[in-house]
């Protein structure tokens, strides 16, 4: 049960959708940054790329209902789908991703720890592997916004369900409708 | 300098103000969040404790441009001014604040670390306390977002002017117009 009464059955509104409901002033935001983080045109990374960082550096802060909802919406919208997701959260070196996606969640992966671990070293080898300014920024935005919704969602003690049709059904949800923003 | 180039001057673009400038698609509804967090009317936080939230975090955080900007904007919208947001930040134990507010700066303190960090104990004494669920809420989702703006602004590598007039004149553009929406 969440640490505070949403007002609503939360078996039927799970982890972040309780929340969003609690308050609309802050949801409207909130999804508006989703949709422009992760669904919004992008000149090179696909929705599928940018779902998977945000899968990724959930599942590194252990938040359940962020990291299996994002896992099924990256899987949703890779060719390779959910194989993939799962071999770059168990083992990113060895997964099979680009030079520069790995790269990117490696940048990823710092923001989480503090910003102040990305390194000049590591922008420069993901610049080596192609990666522009604007990948850069993206990857450094969806991690640390991931660092909010991670704790918002576990901040507030919600309920995330072990069933996973229920995050793809809501990846089907996500994929023909996206966030919205209102 | 930057990790990437955002095509300016970063000297008269400090902070996250770059990045904003750089990316304006995620700066609207980034800068959306902070108004509906931090100026928004609300029945019982004022923009001053909402503020010195913020500013507790980022200093827990260690982004210099944060804690500055936003302990002047705290400052700038409490009666006691910038003595309370040092007393605050340097010892939330003895600070002259309210019992119900020092119970939200502890909330804000742990989900800084991990949101998993906020304990029914920590809830109960919030609410021992008078406060209110949309309190809690609040503060919980401030703490979150502050954990992103931090990586967002170190992430990049972006310049801390050390000047603090410049915040304070920032204070005052925010206290007048706040973040904007657009």
């Amino acid at each position: 049960m969440a640490h505070i009464d949403l007002g609503l059955d939360e078996k039927a509104h799970p982890g972040i959708n309780g929340p969003m409901r609690f308050r609309p002033e802050t949801a409207k935001p909130l999804n508006a940054l989703a949709e422009a983080l992760l669904r919004a045109p992008h000149p090179t990374l696909s929705p599928g790329e940018r779902e998977l960082i945000a899968a990724y550096v959930s599942g590194l802060n252990e938040c359940v209902f962020c990291c299996a909802s994002h896992s099924a919406f990256a899987a949703a919208q890779l060719p390779t789908g959910m194989t993939l997701v799962e071999q770059v959260r168990r083992d990113l070196p060895t997964a099979p991703v680009s030079g520069k996606l790995r790269a990117l969640l490696e940048i990823a992966a710092a923001v989480r720890r503090d910003g102040r671990e990305v390194t000049t070293e590591l922008v420069e080898a993901a610049r080596a592997q192609g990666a522009t300014d604007l990948e850069i920024h993206d990857t450094v935005l969806i991690a640390a916004a991931f660092c909010m919704f991670n704790r918002y969602v576990d901040g507030l003690g919600t309920w995330a369900p072990q069933d996973p049709q229920l995050y793809e059904t809501a990846a089907v949800r996500i994929v023909e409708h996206g966030y919205g923003t209102s």
